[in-house]
C-alpha cells in the first residue's frame, strides 16, 4: 500500500478575497490560545494534504510542526476522512454510559498497542483532561495527595495539568502548588546535576528523585508524572536506564508511575509509544494527538489492571460528556488501521535514523548557531545558541519582543522558504508527519539550512 | 421547512450477536465515567435518529435525556451530518493559531446569538475546559484569586471546574478549596433561607451573597460563577430579579460575573441562552453541548469587550491543541443554521409552555410521589418525594445501592415503557431534544405516568 504522504498535494489556488474575509471574521470573533489578541496576525489557511498546507494567496508550506505535533499521518488521509464520513452518517454522537461499536473498537485497538497490561481505556477530549484523570485515578488508588512532576515539561492547561507543567505557561495560573511538587529530570546538555556523561546524568537524576521523595515523604506521594520524552519543553530523550529507574523507585514506595505520551504516542518516536524504547510499563499512560492525528478531538488514559481493579466495585469519581465520542473513536480506529497497514511507526523510525538524524547533524556541522541536535523518529529538536562553548541560548529563557528577535527572524526565514517550523524559545523542533517521504524531508532540511544562516548571524562567532 | 424530528425514525433491526460483541469488547477495554466498572451493564446502542435510539435487540427508546442533555436538535440531523462529512473531506483538522473558515464562521454565528457584547469566542473541547478558561480569564483580568460558586451546581470534572462544583461528584477530587468559596443560590422548594415566596427567596439569596462577599472581602474575589439555571443539580430556574441582582453586586465590586450555559445554552430553555429570560448580560459565558448538539466535541467561552480588551496586548495565558477544531466548528455552523431555519428555540419554548409544563403538572396532580414540577422550555425536573408535606426526598441525598432502590425502580419502569429517562438522586429530568413533536412528548409523558406509579409505592401515602 502506498503511504498517503507519497502522493503529491494539490496545487493551491489563490483566492485572496476569500482569505481576507476569513481573516476579518477571525479578527472580529475568534479569541486565540496563548496570544495577545491585538498583536497576532493569523495566517488564513485554505487547505491541507499530506505534509503540506496552503493559504489563500497561493503559498504552500511544508509543515514541520504537524499542527501542534498531532498530524502523525499527515493531513486529510483519505481512509480516515472516509471513516469519519461513514460514522457521521451512522451515529455521530452518543452518551458515554453506553456500549457503542466505534468506542469499543477504538479501545480494543489502542489496548493492542499500549505496553504491558494497560488494557482499559478511559477516553477524554484531549491531553489535558487525560492528565487530570490520570492524577485523579492515582490519588484515589493510593489515597495520597501529592504528585511529582518535572521542570521542563508541559502537561496541559486545565488546573491540575497546568500546575504539573514545568514551563512558564504555568505561571499565570499557578495559585499555589495544590499538592504538586516539581523536580528536575535528566537533560545532559544543560545538566542540573553537573554531569558529563549520559550514565552520570541518569544516576544523578535518579538520586535527585530519591532525595526529593525522601524529604517529601514517599508515603505522601500518589504519583510521579513524566513525559516519556519531554516535548514542547525541548524533546529531551531520557538517558538509558532513567525510566526503568523511576519505575523501580515508584514500585518501592507504592507510587503510581504516570507516563504522559500525549505528544510521543502513536508512532512519533518510531515506536507505538516512546516507553517501548525503554521496555518500561507505567501504571497509567496518557495519550491524545496522534491517536487519530487530531482529526477529531480525542485523548485518554490507558490503565493498568491493578488500578482498574480499584474501580471495579468503587465508582470512579470522574467523567465527561463526550468520553468515548463515537466520531472521535471512529477516527482513531481508522488511524490505527492506517498506521498498521502502512507501517507508519516503522516509517517514523526510518525517517529518524536514515534521513532526519543524519541530515540535522550535518546542518549542525556548518551552522554555529546549532548547539545540539537531539531526538528520534519524527521527533527532533535543534537547540540554537549564541555560543557553542558556553551554550548560551540564542535568546533568553521565555524571551518576548525585541529580546526574541533572533528566533523570530529564524522563524520568518523558514516560512519565506516554504517551511512551517515549530519554534519554542531558543529551539526549533523538527516534527513533521511520521509518513513524509525522503524527498519531503530533504526539502525541509534545505529550507532549515537556509534559515539557520539567519540564526548564525546572531552567534558570537558572527559578532 | 419540516423539522427533522417530525420524521419517523427507522425501525430498529435486531442483531443480538452484533450487540453482544460490542458489549464484550466494551467490557474488556472501555473504562466508563462516574462508574464502578464491575457493577455496570452498559446497553449496547445500535443507532439513533431524531428523538429516539435503539439497541441491538430491537428495542427502541424515546430519549428524554438527550444523551447528557446535549442533543438539542436530536440525533443524526441530516444537515449537520452532511456538514460534518463535507468539512471532513475539505479540512478535518488544523492548529489553533490560524484563521480557518469554519472556525471564523462558528465564532461569528455564536456571537450573533450571545447576549450583549459577548462577541469574542474562545473555543475549547467541552464545558469543563470552558469553565477552566473563564476562571483563568477572570483571575488575570481582575488580578484576584478567589472564585465564588454555588452549592447545588455542576461545572465539570477538571480540577478548577470540579472544585467549583457544588454536588457530591466533587468530594473525591476536593483537595482543599484552591481559592474557591461556595455559597447558597436560591431554591424556594428547599429554601436555604426559610423563605416562603419567590420574592422573599430572591431578596434573601442576594443578601446571603452580599454577606458572604462582605466577609470574604469583595476585593479578593475575581468571579462569581453560576449556572444560569442549575442543571444536573436539579433544574432550578432562579426567581425573577436574582440574576440582575447578582449582576449589580458584581458591578459594584468589580467582580467578573460568569454564567455557565453549558447545559442551558442553544435553545434548551426556550431562548438562545437562559440569560435572555432575565435580560442579564454576564462578563463571560461558557457553552458546550447544544452548540453543535454534541455531534463533535466543542465548548467555549463568550467574552465581553472589556475582558477581551485586557488580552489585546497582554498574552492570554491559556490554550489547547484543538481550540476551534474545524470539524467541531463546522458542526456548530450547521447546527446554528438549522436552529435558525427550523425555529428550534421557539419550538422549545412552545414545547414547554403548551405540552411539557401542563403535562407534567397534570402528572403531579395524581402522583403523590411528585413533590414539585419546575422548569421551562425543554428543561424540566420532577422532584420525587416520600412525603409531600415534609418534602422528604424519595431517596436520601447521594444514596446508592439499596437506599436508592426506589429511584432505580422508577428508572427501570421508564425503560420498560420505552422511555430513556434522566435520573439524578431523587429527581427525574425531562430534557428531550428541543424539536420533538407534540406526539413524541405525549408518548413520553404517558411512559412517565406509568413509571410514577412505581415511585408512588414508596411514598408515605402508600405505606
Amino acid at each position: 500500500m502506498t503511504p498517503h504522504a507519497a502522493r503529491a498535494p494539490r496545487a493551491p489556488e489563490a483566492d485572496p478575497a476569500a482569505g481576507a474575509a476569513v481573516k476579518a471574521t477571525d479578527r472580529a470573533h475568534v479569541f486565540h490560545s496563548w496570544s495577545a489578541q491585538g498583536l497576532i496576525d493569523p495566517l488564513a489557511v485554505a487547505g491541507a494534504e499530506g505534509a503540506y498546507f496552503w493559504d489563500y494567496d497561493g503559498n504552500r508550506y511544508l509543515d514541520f510542526s504537524s499542527g501542534l505535533v498531532f498530524t502523525n499521518i499527515g493531513y486529510q488521509h483519505p481512509a480516515v476522512v472516509a471513516a469519519i464520513q461513514e460514522q457521521a452518517g451512522k451515529l455521530a454522537t452518543f452518551a458515554p454510559a453506553f456500549a457503542v461499536e466505534a468506542r469499543s473498537e477504538a479501545a480494543r485497538l489502542i489496548a493492542r498497542h499500549t505496553p504491558g497490561d494497560l488494557d482499559k481505556i478511559f477516553f477524554t477530549n484531549g491531553g489535558a483532561e487525560a492528565v487530570e484523570n490520570a492524577v485523579r485515578m492515582a490519588r484515589v488508588h493510593t489515597g495520597r495527595t501529592k504528585v511529582l512532576s518535572a521542570y521542563r515539561s508541559y502537561h496541559g492547561a486545565t488546573a491540575a495539568a497546568i500546575n504539573l507543567t514545568g514551563d512558564p505557561r504555568r505561571w499565570a495560573s499557578d495559585n499555589g502548588s495544590a499538592g504538586v511538587v516539581r523536580f528536575w529530570a535528566p537533560f545532559l546538555y544543560r545538566s542540573p546535576f553537573y554531569a558529563e556523561t549520559e550514565a552520570e546524568e541518569c544516576a544523578r537524576a535518579l538520586q535527585h528523585l530519591e532525595d526529593t521523595l525522601a524529604f517529601e515523604g514517599p508515603s505522601t506521594v500518589a504519583a510521579v508524572v513524566l513525559e516519556t520524552v519531554p516535548g514542547t519543553a525541548g524533546i529531551m530523550p531520557p538517558p538509558p536506564g532513567y525510566l526503568a529507574g523511576v519505575r523501580e523507585i515508584c514500585d518501592r514506595y507504592g507510587i503510581v508511575f504516570v507516563l504522559d505520551e500525549v505528544m510521543t504516542g502513536f508512532g512519533r518516536t518510531g515506536e507505538w509509544f516512546a516507553a517501548d524504547h525503554h521496555g518500561v510499563v507505567p501504571d497509567l499512560m496518557t495519550f491524545a494527538k496522534g491517536v487519530n492525528s487530531g482529526y477529531v478531538p480525542l485523548g485518554g488514559v490507558a490503565i493498568s489492571a491493578e488500578i482498574a481493579a480499584t474501580f471495579e466495585t468503587r465508582p470512579y469519581p470522574g467523567g465527561l460528556t463526550y468520553s468515548g465520542h463515537p466520531l472521535a473513536c471512529a477516527a482513531a480506529v481508522a488511524t490505527i488501521r492506517v498506521m498498521e497497514e502502512e507501517g507508519t511507526v516503522g516509517s517514523a523510525a526510518d525517517l529518524g535514523e536514515r534521513v532526519l538524524g543524519p541530515g540535522l547533524r550535518a546542518l549542525a556541522e556548518h551552522h554555529p548557531s546549532v548547539g545540539e541536535v537531539r531526538g528520534l523518529g519524527a521527533f527532533w529538536a535543534l537547540e540554537l545558541v549564541r555560543d557553542r562553548e558556553t551554550r548560551e541560548p540564542l535568546v533568553p529563557y521565555n524571551a518576548t519582543g525585541e529580546a526574541n528577535a533572533p528566533m523570530a527572524a529564524f522563524g520568518a526565514a523558514c516560512k519565506k522558504n516554504g517551511l512551517w517550523p515549530f519554534v519554542n524559545m531558543n529551539r526549533t523542533h523538527v516534527v513533521p508527519a511520521c509518513n513524509i517521504t525522503e524527498a519531503e524531508a530533504k526539502e525541509g532540511l534545505a529550507a532549515l539550512d537556509a534559515a539557520l544562516h539567519v540564526a548564525d548571524e546572531h552567534t558570537v562567532r558572527a559578532s
